[in-house]
């Protein structure tokens, strides 16, 4: 299984303009998601995607999607973004820790991603691309691990220390700072290689 | 230089509906623009991007995008599929194999894909992605190399053909057919590593 968790800064917590995905930057998070599940005409039934949203109106708000029950979405952002706006709303009267379901292998919460990741580290290694850390073609993954991304604005300060606290390993793609989206096709292509 | 082309099957020949990229593919063309140009806060001066459409109503087009000299353009899809559109509608009335400059960096062409191969191969050696080809990360990239993507329907039999007749350099990315534009960023970070 491969997981991977987006942490959006900006990222509306209630529904938003189609018309201008940029807003928030909900068309970093959409493509995000499309490039953690799309291969050519399949869906990439080994991952689990942990969207956290922290923009205004309403946050936090996780949305996670799960590729082994995953139907009816495109790897387009627009595709993408209207079943966001389908999760927020259905959302949008949760209770803190509440989750609820919204379709085949979509699910929202109001949680933060520290109280996510305090229970996930239990039984998942930590892991967070950085400049300084160990190669990416030389990292061992563990069988249980989470990968972690900022979006434009990259991790806030106060959650890398956070997830040094957890002991999470720093992974490195290189000198490029690439586009989170351009991170997870990485990611996956390296791990491809390998099974 | 690192200079990719786009063989898009059904990309639109005339401006297109920005409200439902999926018609023609035109999201599909979207990404891999932003795929070859995009880093974070900043654009690879060092690519050239050529996307032939052969879609309705007036087909062939070639518009070209130079690194080096593009401004204005956002990694979205949308903002994309907008500078298209007027390439589109400036190179309504080309006549064949002439070319006009639409903005900073972008030219838009009426040129067959084989008429540019053609041209190009004689100084540059002209790779594709093939299943059957030597691994990425085994082939040494000559100076000058044109790396050639088809889109949702790969190449075309007739262009596969023109290619082999051309001696071009199959060239794999292992068992997984990705998405177009994430084999761009899969042949970029290969690319940066070496660099």
């Amino acid at each position: 299984m491969k997981e991977f968790v987006l942490f959006s800064s900006r990222g509306f917590t209630l529904p938003f303009d189609l018309n201008d995905l940029t807003q928030g930057r909900m068309d970093l998070v959409a493509r995000c998601i499309s490039a953690a599940f799309f291969i050519s005409y399949a869906i990439r039934k080994d991952v689990i995607f942990h969207l956290f949203l922290n923009g205004p109106p309403n946050p936090p708000r996780r949305i996670s999607f799960y590729g082994n029950e995953l139907v009816g979405i495109e790897p387009n952002e627009k595709s993408i973004a209207i079943k966001l706006n389908e999760c927020l709303e259905k959302g949008k009267g949760l209770k803190l820790s509440e989750e609820i379901k919204v379709g085949n292998g979509i699910f929202i919460a109001k949680e933060s991603l520290e109280k996510f990741l305090k229970r996930e580290a239990k039984n998942k290694k930590i892991v967070y691309l950085h400049r300084d850390g160990v190669d990416l073609r030389k990292y061992e993954f563990p069988e249980n691990f989470i990968v972690i991304l900022g979006d434009h604005k990259g991790l806030p300060e106060k959650i890398e220390k956070f997830l040094e606290r957890l002991n999470a390993k720093k992974v490195s793609l290189g000198k490029i700072e690439y586009l989170a989206s351009h991170c997870i096709v990485i990611l996956h292509n390296e791990l491809d290689r390998r099974s």
